[in-house]
């Protein structure tokens, strides 16, 4: 496996790869890899000759108050497991090299942002989509890797390969959990013993949606009162949403129909937890 | 040469001439060629395998109140002097095709914007930087190619790329101009006879600052007001703006030095003409 911190490095690397004709398959990653980011890398060594992994905690997709300097780091570990699952090309620049001066240019998000996470993390999708936008010209990848836990964030990156015509197809992959239910994530380790045990809440309540919908209720604010009950009863988490959508395009809806999204946020004392069931209703 | 209106047809012509190893210079234009174009294509052809032409008014980096709508426009005869000249593929997209949708993500351009056109172009610049990336993605050229006579343009353009990491070099071509010296431009066609007399007066003071900065000048107060009493004695038109800047930073500056450009907005009854000349002063 390719070890590479330096852009111009990358972009060689790349391009030689590009010149033999060779498929790359990229999986960005704000790296402390977990079983979720290796089903991206997985079906990215199923679909592509090459796999590049980029691992990078983007400064510029913070808010102010949140966890960029707290944010789980651990380069080895994630080098370990990336080369143990097959990565050919490991990208790994500092925020020096990403950001070396203030950027002339931003890309910013205008649809599909103001709700869910979008609505209270302002300019979060902005920074997700202005770094997408610059680690997309320097892998200049065939495919990309996205987990649909982040389910707004494969909304985005949909729309900016869309509106943008990269040359790139995004592949989406389901959200991978533990065993009792709880979302893979980075942000897990921040949860307490207690917290723990009452996380796999937020994925129970979607699947109590599910079956309401399955048993015919169609009415999204029925749905979503199921949702909220079902965590305010079972956890000490505060609720930051908990809502329906069409799904990618995100827009409100009364009566479900068509392919939706039910996404849920929860806070608890250490962390913020989001999970989300997709479901194409006939 | 191949005339293409749809992105599909675009992007798999062009991938097509990338597979067989060939480069591609790219002119994106917005059309009613004149000789300041012919220059870039020539340029490109030296430069290049393919040259790629794109003829496209873009609604984005027009103003409310601008001239989108009489922009002039006659695409069979840009087609044929796109020809003559030896182009290879022309792209002329119609603005359902380019836009068919709201945006989703757009590119904001935080630097090198507010000051010369930018300022009294606000969103212009934003404009330019979103449907260059558009295009940008759809031609995937290795060169691309942009009069200075745009200066501020080229150096936006060069911090888009650079910021961005586009795999993509930009050359900059020298503005061509008529016999008396008037810079060419598509607009040039509004002017009156009368004005049309006047307008080489924006590149005499020009000339007027670059003769004082040779013999010593290095006030930028002192060369503006140089180039702002030229104009208003020679011309009826009202002087937007006279200034001086480094380039392609175009930060202000008190005392000449380094690389510096000296720009000039100047409005007639029914054109807005501006010209610029870049010094490198030792």
């Amino acid at each position: 496996m390719m070890v590479i911190t330096k852009i111009k490095d990358m972009q060689t690397a790349m391009q030689q790869y590009r010149r033999e004709g060779k498929t790359i398959g990229f999986v960005p990653t704000m790296g402390y890899l977990h079983e979720g980011h290796v089903a991206l890398i997985k079906k990215a060594r199923e679909e592509n000759d090459i796999v590049a992994l980029s691992v990078f905690v983007n400064p510029l997709q913070f808010g102010p108050n949140e966890d960029f300097e707290r944010y789980p780091r651990d380069l080895e570990r994630d080098q370990r497991i990336a080369k143990e699952h097959g990565v050919d090309v490991f990208f790994s620049p500092d925020v020096k090299e990403m950001y070396p001066h203030p950027l002339s240019v931003q890309v910013v998000v205008k649809e599909r942002v103001d709700v869910l996470c979008g609505k209270s993390r302002p300019g979060h999708f902005d920074g997700v989509a202005t770094v997408l936008t610059k680690l997309f010209h320097i892998v200049m990848p065939d495919r990309a890797y996205f987990g649909l836990k982040d389910a707004q964030q494969v909304a985005v990156v949909d729309g900016l390969i869309r509106d943008f015509h990269f040359p790139i197809q995004l592949v989406a992959v389901p959200t991978v959990r533990e065993e009792d239910g709880l979302a893979k994530s980075s942000r897990n380790v921040y949860l307490s013993p207690e917290e723990r045990k009452e996380a796999p809440a937020l994925y129970k309540a979607l699947l109590q949606a599910k079956a309401a919908v399955e048993n015919g209720e169609r009415n999204a604010e029925a749905v979503c009162a199921l949702v909220k009950q079902y965590i305010q009863t079972h956890t000490h988490g505060e609720i930051d949403y908990a809502e329906i959508y069409s799904y990618p395009d995100l827009k409100p809806l009364e009566t479900l129909a068509g392919k939706v999204i039910i996404a849920v946020a929860v806070r608890f004392a250490n962390a913020r937890l989001i999970d989300n069931i997709i479901l194409d209703i006939a």
